[in-house]
């Protein structure tokens, strides 16, 4: 791998050029795809699995256009804005833009008229040759993806492959799309997948913690009004027994007052990552004068939005296996292939949940509307609050009008945390900044089932059931193999 | 050095071999060493001057006794003391047992009676090399020390030289040494250091988050009863408008009540390296019942204990530098070399301190008095406030009476701080389990002055200085030499 990528070379691809077995609806224009291919001095970080083996890494720069435009130019948007005029936002580069939210997020804003670049390793990819899993929906290549995007809509999404914790690489993304925005999805985003070994572990907190450390850095150094939009989690919070507060909250104690971060327990390696982060961040926006907005998403349903209708190969992933899948969406897929719904313990786990038409919407609205300089703004994102059972019981109804037998089985739970407790988070900033909900309706739970019908002959039951303990993870290598 | 090491190998060496310039008092009694080498099969960590150089690690492990004793045994522990008994710690491992208060609380829990094995990689000897700085005081090698502590004392140490990043090191240390507790001094502990440039940042936080997540798996591995204590910092809490407990902090909101953890508001890279090693512990008691006690620690001040003060090779280190030097031991050098001492900004900045001789007691108590199962326990572990002007201060006055002339300048502040701010930090739970604190008086202000009078020769005065700059951490290397 080394090897191959070490010299800078050109490659010419035609869009027949597809690796993926599912077959797709071809492209209507046909399009022209440049590579620049270079290798860092930096060893790749180790992929974890077993924890040795060093990989070269790659910067590949993609620009996709058809042979009758020209190809765009590497730097457009001129010097760096000034800090006293208002800040308008043009430039958004999505890391992690190949994955679930990410690619979603980056069609979302080409589409509202954003220059998008996407920086992403495809370790998501990755991740799942290596524990045998698959998306419920076939997925294109990115660059397969891209070439469709600017066939269907003409416009161009640039792309950098490459990993953020090799901070040559992540330099050279800012010094070459010189952002206004940095939407961050670039993290390792499971707590099962935190909790499978310690190499696992100790790769989230370390690709995590260290990616966004880099990111901040880029930011200071080569674009300091560059706004950065981090994806925490509601997770950070745990379940207090209090109601959760938007980042912060205000105590008196002993007669004195003071308003200060909200405490967090999170409950996965995973989960603490984003607690990391979030405490790295909060200090550079007052060492730094950092602009950054942290947005505590909930968990995130459904697969189609505006954008990934538009073409067949811009379709998004859909996770419904134990270790990437979430809650809502693994419960329709059950239900589709007759496999009864998966309730951890008593199932009174209560977090909040939202569409995913409702977390592109969320990202822009932050981005339209960027944090000053120096603060760090923290929004709760997500839209409804349930419980496990009440998810579980809409799947049954919805299911049941379909025609289908759905039944629930509780299973002893792979996690540490209170399954019955009190929940009560706010979410009213991003509702002020204009968010307009897309409420759980039996409408989305009716095309969220019927599309994991269409697809359930894609299906290994074998990745149902919960197969990674937070009690019993240690320091073997796990492979996950049926 | 990878080559070197990497077979298995027994070394005898004399106790004249002394590889440091300053001459000591020989040790009385004539000893042998047996060294352990061997080579992991992981790449060392870089060591980020460069970010570049890869080196191998080793693990020695040497056990010094006098030729008329039998060389000790290495298990002697027998099988782990079960749950259900008293937990009666012999056995601890001191991990950065050859720092500033590693080296003296090894000694400490050595001389009353424990079990002691030092773990360390010698990095904070290297980053002395690497940042041209040194210690006030001359320091023998770890491997001197430890025989003339043997000579002295017929107190056996054991010594693993090797870095706790690399797991299969740490699981080996694990495995021979069997400890009921672990003292965990192991991670980069400057603040300054971990602002000097990026290479720094991510070092501190990366070699102080996984290596301590490397040492919970090997207590959840191979000691699960073993207690954690671990050395946080009162930096951790920042200073709140509110009174700073220990801990945990009960908030009462909107009618409702739950006892969370007090909010943190860290300054540094380092100060959020601890951070959030503090949650990640907090989680695996909560997930698999580790028992460990956090240890927030405030700046410690001293030199001398009662076992550094059996020998001269004992002796403990003292940083008066800007990147390592803390503000006491700071000041007594400057006063002591006719350098006006150093207040950053208007001096109002207000922290706990305390006697190294109550570091050693406070963690001896510690361990002692082990958390339950599954208990997260932190302690503020300091004995009195001052501000960095009340400091000045009583060195002044101390210094005077001495005869030396002490003049206090004003230097920009080189941190993100406030410089005038309430802070009211409470610290009794170390006082309820038997803490009688050496607070300080003019008899130890004497003594340090006069300490620091002895060995003025050695000051190099451009160290004293501020040279890192929160503000102008950038992304190239630095080197920090005059």
């Amino acid at each position: 791998m080394a090897h191959l990528l070490s010299t800078s070379c050109s490659i010419k691809l035609s869009s027949s050029h597809r690796p993926q077995s599912q077959p797709f609806r071809q492209c209507p224009t046909k399009c022209l795809t440049f590579f620049t291919l270079g290798a860092s001095k930096y060893p790749f970080k180790r992929f974890v699995l077993q924890g040795r083996t060093q990989q070269a890494n790659c910067v590949v720069r993609a620009a996709v256009a058809p042979i009758s435009q020209e190809t765009p130019t590497q730097s457009s948007s001129g010097p760096q804005q000034n800090s006293s005029e208002p800040f308008k936002p043009k430039r958004v580069m999505v890391i992690g833009g190949d994955g679930y939210c990410g690619w979603a997020t980056a069609l979302h804003l080409s589409n509202k008229g954003y220059e998008v670049a996407i920086v992403d390793n495809l370790i998501r990819r990755h991740f799942d040759l290596q524990l045998g899993l698959d998306s419920l929906t076939p997925i294109a290549s990115i660059h397969n993806r891209l070439r469709c995007w600017q066939s269907v809509t003409g416009k161009t999404i640039e792309l950098y492959i490459g990993d953020i914790c090799d901070f040559e690489f992540l330099s050279e993304t800012f010094k070459s799309f010189e952002p206004d925005a940095v939407v961050h999805f670039g993290e390792q985003r499971s707590a099962p997948y935190s909790m499978i070994d310690r190499n696992r572990a100790v790769f989230t907190q370390h690709n995590n913690v260290i990616g966004t450390l880099n990111v901040l850095f880029a930011i200071k150094e080569f674009r300091d009004q560059c706004h950065l939009v981090k994806l925490g989690t509601m997770g950070e919070y745990g379940t207090p027994n209090i109601d959760i507060e938007e980042g912060y909250i205000t105590i008196t104690h002993n007669g004195r007052t003071d308003t200060l971060p909200f405490p967090k327990q999170a409950s996965s390696f995973y989960h603490l990552s984003k607690v990391h982060d979030s405490n790295n961040i909060a200090f550079t926006c007052k060492a730094w004068g950092i602009r950054a907005t942290d947005l505590n998403q909930g968990v995130v349903y459904g697969v189609r939005t505006d954008e990934t209708e538009m073409h067949e190969e811009l379709c998004n992933r859909l996770d419904y296996d134990a270790v990437f899948g979430t809650a809502l969406n693994r419960f329709c897929v059950q239900a589709a292939v007759g496999h009864p719904l998966t309730v951890y313990g008593k199932g009174g786990q209560t977090r909040g949940y939202l569409d995913i038409r409702d977390t592109v919407q969320c990202v822009e609205l932050a981005i339209a509307n960027p944090a000053q300089p120096g603060e760090f703004r923290v929004f709760n994102q997500f839209t409804e609050q349930f419980s496990v059972n009440e998810l579980a019981s809409l799947v049954t109804k919805a299911g049941q009008k379909l025609g289908l037998d759905v039944k629930t089985i509780s299973v002893p739970n792979p996690r540490v945390e209170a399954e019955e407790h009190y929940y009560n988070a706010k979410h009213t900033k991003l509702i002020e900044l204009g968010l307009r909900p897309h409420l759980l309706s039996d409408s989305l739970l009716d095309s969220l089932l019927n599309f994991s019908i269409k697809f359930k002959d894609r299906v290994d039951t074998k990745q149902i059931m919960p197969s990674v303990s937070w009690k019993n993870i240690g320091v073997k290598p796990k492979t996950l193999a049926a």
